[in-house]
C-alpha cells in the first residue's frame, strides 16, 4: 500500500509525470499528520496533573483524532484507487452504440466513487480542525504550537479535498447525486473557513 | 534519516508522546509536498505541444521546485536534529555559576538554530507558492488542480514553520538576532497570505 512508502518515495512519486499518486492523496497525508499532531498534544496532556481538569475531555479527543487519522490514512490509498477506476472506465470500447452507452454509464459511476473519496477526506479534515480546536485551547502549552500545526494541516487538506470534488462533480450528470455533496462540501469549506484563523490565534496567544 | 521511513511510521511518530517528530518535520512535509506538486504540474506541462508557448517557463519552474523540494526534504531532519541539541543543553549541568554561564550560552547558542531550520522551511515554503502561481496560470488543465493543492500544502507549511520561528524567538535574548527574523518571518507570511486565495481562485477557475 502506498502507505508504506517511504516519506521520499512518495514525494518523489507524487513530483512525478503519472498521474498517481497526486493532489486527493497529499490531501490524506496532509488532514492524517493533522490527526496526529491532535493526537501527540494529546499524548503531552492525559495523565498529566497540571492538566487533570481537561483529562477526561482529552483522551476523548486523542480516540476522536485517531478514528480520523485512520480514515484520513486510508484516503491516501483510495483516491489512487478510484482514479485508475476513472481511467479504467475511459478506456472501454466504444465502437457500438451499446458499447458507448455502457462505456458512459462505467465513467459515470467511476466518477461518482472519485468524488465520495475526497467528500469523505474533506468531512474527517473538518473534524480534525474541531478536535484541533480543544487541543489548541487545553493541551500542554509546551507542544501548543503543533496543535496549530494541526489546524493548518488539516485546513489544506480540506481545501484540497474540494478541489478533487469540485473536478468530479464538473463531469457527472446526475444533478440528483452532485447538488447535495456540492451543498455538503460547501458548507464544509465554509466551516473550515470560519475556524482556522480563530484557532490558530488561540495557539499564538498560548505561545 | 526520517525521510526514509514509512509514511504510516512517520504518521505513527507524529502522533505519539515523544517530542519529535513534531509540528517543524510536517512543516517541512506539507513545503515539500507541495513542491512535489507543482512539480507534478510541469512535468504534465513541458514537452507537449499545446503547451510549447510556456515550454521554456514551464522547465525552469520544475527546476525551482525540484531545488525548493530538496531544501524542504532537508527540513524534515534538520527540525528534529535542532530540536534535540536545544534539550541537549538544557541538560547541560547547572551547579556552579560557570556552569550555569556556560549552560545558559549552549541554550541561546541551540534555540538560535532551531530559529533558522523553519526560517529556512517558511523561505522554501513562499518560494513553492510563487512556483504554484505559475502552475495554476499556465499548467496543463487536466492536473491543474494539483497546483491548487500544491499552494495550499505550501502555505500550511509556511504558518507551520512561522509559529516554530515564533515559539524559539520567544526565548532567545539577542535582539539582534530576532528582530530581523521577526520582521523577515513577519514579511513571509503577508506574502503567502496575501497570495494563496488569488492562487486557488486561479485554479478554480481553470477545472
Amino acid at each position: 500500500m502506498i502507505e508504506d512508502l517511504p516519506l521520499q518515495t512518495f514525494l518523489d512519486r507524487l513530483a512525478s509525470g503519472s498521474s498517481t499518486p497526486g493532489g486527493g492523496s497529499a490531501a490524506g497525508v496532509m488532514g492524517a499528520m493533522g490527526a496526529a499532531l491532535v493526537g501527540m498534544v494529546c499524548n503531552f496532556t492525559v495523565g498529566r496533573e497540571k492538566y487533570a481538569a481537561v483529562d477526561a475531555q482529552m483522551r476523548e479527543v486523542l480516540a476522536a483524532a485517531e478514528s480520523a487519522r485512520a480514515r484520513l490514512t486510508e484516503a491516501i490509498a483510495a483516491d489512487v484507487a478510484v482514479f485508475d477506476h476513472v481511467m479504467a472506465a475511459y478506456g472501454l470500447p466504444k465502437s457500438s452504440d451499446d458499447e458507448k452507452a455502457a462505456r458512459s454509464a462505467a465513467i459515470q459511476e467511476a466518477l461518482k466513487q472519485a468524488t465520495e473519496v475526497p467528500l469523505a477526506c474533506a468531512r474527517a479534515c473538518v473534524e480534525v480542525i474541531r478536535l484541533s480546536a480543544d487541543a489548541a485551547r487545553h493541551g500542554n502549552t509546551n507542544v501548543v504550537s503543533d496543535a496549530g500545526v494541526a489546524v493548518m494541516a488539516a485546513y489544506a487538506g480540506l481545501k484540497s479535498a474540494a478541489l478533487n470534488v469540485y473536478v468530479n462533480v464538473g463531469s457527472i450528470e446526475d444533478t440528483t447525486f452532485t447538488q447535495p455533496r456540492m451543498s455538503e462540501i460547501d458548507a464544509l469549506v465554509a466551516e473550515g473557513e470560519a475556524s482556522v484563523a480563530r484557532i490558530f490565534d488561540t495557539v499564538r496567544a498560548r505561545l
